[in-house]
């Protein structure tokens, strides 16, 4: 394999993150030190930018300008969600060797590798030399082969960082309070939440993720006993929660029959009404996948505020305060929230891809290992996969095309964190701010 | 007046905030330099630790941390709802008696400026030198008197940089972007989200203040004209946005025939399942005030995503992408967004209470005015009010007891701040994070 001369194109796909123009000026400043980089093309809105020649120059960027741009959340080349087909991906190469591309970097999830993979398919029956190399990035960590994802700390950090504040608001006005956490298949950043914890006591009280499954039952009895306790609760769901089959929560049928046997029947009305309003909005809430949308609603936080409270209220005939928040697109767009860790893994990452892609390897996906250490002190080191490898794409049917939280990392209860996990993500979250509090001296 | 020699109790009271430890922490110091002051005692979860008597030593705590626990958000000495009696505050004035107690600091909100109030009347009539002042802080800035509150300038970066994200998430992803702020009566807060601008078409493209009255045909081609002229919109509807009538808009009769006259009547069922659900739950959502619960629960930003979406799907038969969030708690209790500005004058305000004691006068609440200067430069000078100025107790009956936005802040339209309110609300929230974007030149 041989060094080859030619433009480059980069660009942003899926949901946007605080760190994912860390990935792009990484691509960009290290590109202008290769000189068989000619052009340094940026694809408007990821691939929906290829497929209309929306290039841009981003060797007329200034240095200080893309430091700004590398310390600002969200694609700053516009992202897309489209996922092109077979097709599609025969006009992107026909494309790239109209402009004389030779060098594709893509910065996105799965779908951005698998879309990487077919393109780079193509260019190799075509026996055009094309350099191709995804580079990760996603707050819900479940890419496969890598350690962790950069934009995974820096979401981890603002759920902490909302966590901390949540526990410590619960302490102040003591009651319960229930957040639902970002990660449809995995439940990475809901288990980052756990980080909020420095002293004893400390929320959340309990976690729920998608690799186990929960009854409503389980649930509230969990929650009950928690406040019973501390006299207070604060809980962390995954969007995902889902009964025995896999099914969410929200669209199970199992859950639908719990409530009714709980005597909940209020909330399947109430369920019901949402999905009337959905038909006359135009449809069931589908997202371009095929799957269900979860964030940018408060359904499922009411939905478990609706369960607890009527089981606490037919318990105790007391009507408790609870409030339950969505932490919503903060998750992965506040402004102002970067894990340091995370930013200099993504910008250094996405620099690796391409240098290794100069190198003369034709494709891959950089991911990340930990470098054992004699003192214990995190170091992380990047590594060149196949881009088939990470998307999961020649897996049997049937088999999980992204990464679910280790066994090792949740209880055996179900309801919480090992100290494994926490010793896991501590690194990857970066500073998180101080947390005092009183020594409480009784007079 | 002269001064006086005992103990000094402080208390916080009300919803916390990221600043509402520095008000504290800034009586303790304080109070530390004075001879006069002998215990200085906190009361656990404000008027309600008085009542149990419930103290305890703040002298007992190192400078070191102190300044850890002002750094955090949330009351550190527990904060609560209660509203005193005249029976209460009886009780409240012996057990200050009975303690030795002649200073007393509340930090707190607008019911917090009242309770001192009665208690200091009690104090006067039985001719005990008890010196009673009130430390504002409330992230909604609505008390009167003063230009702004301790707490404000930190919940309204929040807000600013949840914006920013929002904005630039938008950008990445174009669509419908909703976003319900906390202010139940007043749209300080949902107007700090204008902050979040830096650029030519930054969101957001409209806010709704609880200032002015909208009706749902308003609002959702308000939204559709943003839509269709940008292809995008980023949207600020303070959760306090009511009707003509002043009702807010989940529990207004306004509102629901209009609805009906929409035909969308898919909501009114919805609203009233969601009504049945608290029925199950043991009541109304009120709280101990008697307020209606607006924060804590997704059913705002759930409403205005519903009336949206089904708007657009009526008038182009497409389904748009759009999602609503409500900001939630995070806005008050977020730890590690806090306002330079905001941090320093909750801590120097509340010292300035102890010194004011001190030097003899009987009782007060701490404001602010602003200072002209040459530069133009902001300076914020403090002063001591009657505390009846503040809570507004002697107003007539039906003049309100809380400080809407001035009207020159809101824009004719009714849908934007005015440039006034931006150069009186910058200096407030501090440094805001850089927000860098690409020139994007095109090839």
């Amino acid at each position: 394999m041989e060094n080859i001369k030619g433009n480059l194109v980069v660009g942003q796909s899926g949901g946007p993150t605080a760190v994912i123009n860390q990935s792009l000026v990484g691509v960009i400043q290290e590109a202008l030190k290769h000189e068989n980089i000619t052009g340094i093309y940026g694809a408007r809105n990821g691939v929906e930018g290829v497929l209309r020649e929306d290039f841009v120059n981003l060797r007329a960027e200034s240095h200080w300008n893309l430091e700004d741009v590398a310390a600002t959340p969200s694609a700053g080349l516009g992202s897309c969600r489209f996922k092109p087909k077979e097709e599609d991906c025969k006009k992107i190469f026909s494309i790239f060797q109209k402009h004389g591309v030779r060098y594709f970097f893509y910065i996105g999830g799965n779908d951005s590798d698998l879309s990487a993979g077919i393109i780079n398919k193509i260019a190799q029956e075509q026996n055009y030399d094309l350099r191709v190399f995804h580079c990760p990035k996603t707050i819900d960590n479940d890419l496969l082969v890598t350690d962790h994802c950069p934009g995974y700390g820096s979401a981890g950090k603002y759920v902490a960082q909302a966590f901390m504040g949540n526990d410590l608001d619960n302490r102040s006005l003591p009651g319960i309070k229930i957040d639902v956490v970002m990660g449809r298949n995995a439940g990475w950043l809901t288990a980052a939440a756990a980080l909020a914890r420095v002293n004893k006591g400390d929320g959340p009280h309990a976690l729920c993720f998608p690799e186990r499954s929960y009854t409503i039952k389980e649930f509230v009895e969990r929650v009950e006993a928690i406040y019973n306790s501390n006299g207070r609760a604060s809980i962390a769901v995954s969007e995902g929660i889902a009964d025995k089959d896999g099914n969410v929560w929200l669209q199970s049928d199992i859950i639908r029959a719990e409530l009714r046997e709980l005597g909940m029947d209020s909330i399947i009305e109430w369920m019901d009404a949402t999905g009337r309003i959905e038909d006359a909005a135009g449809g069931a809430k589908l997202d371009a996948f095929g799957h269900a949308q979860l964030s940018g609603s408060g359904m499922m936080a009411d939905f478990l505020a609706a369960v607890t409270k009527i089981h606490l209220f037919k318990k105790s005939g007391k009507k408790v305060r609870l409030r339950a928040d969505t932490l919503g697109y903060a998750q992965r767009s506040f402004a102002g929230c970067v894990s340091e860790t995370d930013a200099a893994e993504a910008r250094e990452s996405a620099a690796m891809a391409v240098r290794v892609a100069v190198s003369g390897v034709k494709s891959g996906s950089i991911c990340f290992k930990r470098v054992p250490s004699e003192s214990g002190k995190y170091f992380c080191d990047s590594f060149r996969a196949p881009l088939e490898d990470v998307s999961g794409v020649n897996f049997p049917k049937g088999v999980k095309q992204y990464r679910p939280m280790d066994d090792k990392f949740i209880t055996g209860d179900k309801f919480d964190v090992t100290p494994e996990f926490i010793e896991w993500a501590r690194p990857l979250l970066g500073n998180l701010p101080v947390k005092g509090t009183l020594t409480n001296t009784k007079i």
